[in-house]
């Protein structure tokens, strides 16, 4: 089975609105509450596909009881730690006339050293008592929590003999690799912010040297790019693009990672799943969610191509 | 003393990013949840003013709950009616760089006719034990409640001898005419949306003609304009404008007229007072709250003008 952690998870609130307009007051159309952050996401794709899987993290205050509540009623396990802060809301402005969001995510609660505490504790338990093949942790830490946060997950996890996979950014990123996950999976822009480097190969290779193993960069309609450790690169994308909604379709892709490294599979040999789950959450105008039938027709649209060092070196002569 | 009336309150919540763009994804950096809907307003204005206020209305869920805690914390004195649906937020988004705010209301609770007996056999229990001088009912409806439920409110208050203001808009401003309240007060756009009409006079003379009795316009920079039935115009406005957060500006401009109303004044008196708390009001960051010593600053700075019936005819010779 896979456990899913998530540090800062979040209500995701969708107003629906005539038309965004800066300055202006809206009269919200409709409003909807779903469970919501990284790890909350995976976990929903994975329930959706008919895998075993649990979600826990950190919830606290009314809007974690909301947390809580939905999952329940969509069926997805979870055990989640309590802290004392109100777990955050995502607020996503949807425009009726062109579908855009423009988003605002909350900081989340402050998580004082007791409650930190609590969560690892809580975590030791459930790795022992669940004992899952995967542990996948994202997503952002709320305030008060240990910088390598991420980092201490990976190394229980490890310890426990799961896979792992981080999917994080920023500082949290950087202090998770000294742990050793299986897999990082930065988009574009995180990479490029860790690394001041824009090509996702490049920029894989510098977090390489800062400990990282497989990195797995999600680069919107360009697709994924893997590179290992010795040096070969998997490029997996769409025949053509789509369009919809982006938000989780890099949950999805982590989703089919860890389905895939749960069933003993190589990361290169999950990218043509992660990139139909992928494009699968696209299509779904909800983040966390998709259709099983869009993955099935998706499936045969995407291009797998391989690069190994040496043709590497030899298409890049400064490489 | 003055019974404040909010059939649709919010937890007003706002959130602070560096800039607001559309279509991005945003990082607040700070969250605060204040009790709001423009009766609450009113009634804090009021107390803040140091008048005996009693703010009501319906409340619901969780948020219900949060605004509840808050007038405890401010130490307004409430008793809501409850309602089975969650009371609404209304998210404004300040940018930083330049201090405007993007507001996002949700549209309210569906209230049901149980939760709306409810709250008029509530309304009536509160009218019998405190004898208002002022009954002030203001703010959109939520859905689910009578078309007419501002022009109900008016009549029980009417009925109770309590004078009224209704401060609503659209077809709760209409609905709400036959009841006879003692003042309506729309803004310039919700006249404008009511009547067709641009014109403050000409607006104001139109809902009169629908049975208005006295329609104070607040015009946002250019002040307050009444409109008596006998068709006497009086304009007040701050002799220079002002800069700030106009949200809440005429929930205190509706605080001084029911605070002079309350005093057995006429209305066209206490619109020196309107424009000074409207003015303070504006140069307060946050809706629904002044500092008393901007309002003794900016009360001699305001400029009243009557203008007789026979006079307005004489100055335009089409009316």
């Amino acid at each position: 089975m896979i456990l899913t952690v998530t540090l800062n998870p979040a209500l995701d609130v969708t107003y629906r609105v005539p038309r965004v307009e800066l300055h202006a007051s809206h009269r919200v159309r409709e409003v909807t509450q779903l469970a919501g952050g990284k790890g909350v996401n995976v976990a929903s794709v994975l329930h959706q596909r008919g895998l075993q899987v649990v979600a826990t993290g950190l919830l606290g205050g009314l809007a974690g009881e909301q947390v809580r509540a939905d999952l329940d009623a969509r069926g997805i396990a979870h055990d989640f730690a309590g802290c004392r802060g109100e777990t955050r809301r995502s607020v996503s402005v949807v425009s009726e006339t062109d579908g855009d969001a423009t988003v605002f995510n909350e900081p989340g609660p402050e998580v004082g050293p007791g409650d930190w505490q609590a969560f690892e504790a809580h975590l030791g338990g459930l790795l022992q008592r669940l004992r899952p093949a995967v542990v996948v942790v994202s997503g952002s830490l709320p305030p008060g929590v240990p910088a390598d946060a991420c980092g201490r997950v990976v190394a229980a996890a490890r310890a426990g003999g799961a896979r792992t996979v981080a999917d994080t950014s920023g500082p949290a990123l950087l202090e998770a690799l000294a742990a050793g996950p299986d897999v990082v999976k930065p988009n574009r822009e995180e990479l490029a912010a860790a690394t001041g480097e824009r090509d996702p190969v490049a920029g894989a290779r510098l977090l390489q040297r800062s400990g990282a193993r497989e990195v797995l960069v999600s680069a919107g309609a360009d697709g994924l790019v893997l590179v290992e450790p010795a040096g070969a690169v998997t490029r997996a994308r769409l025949a053509e693009p789509l369009s919809g909604n982006p938000t989780g379709a890099g949950d999805a892709a982590v989703a089919a990672l860890a389905a895939g490294l749960a069933l003993g599979r190589e990361t290169r040999d999950t990218l043509r799943d992660a990139v139909a789950w992928s494009a699968a959450a696209v299509l779904h105008p909800v983040a966390g969610h998709i259709r099983p039938a869009d993955i099935d027709r998706l499936l045969p649209m995407v291009r797998v191509e391989r690069t190994l060092p040496e043709e590497a070196s030899h298409a890049d002569p400064t490489a």
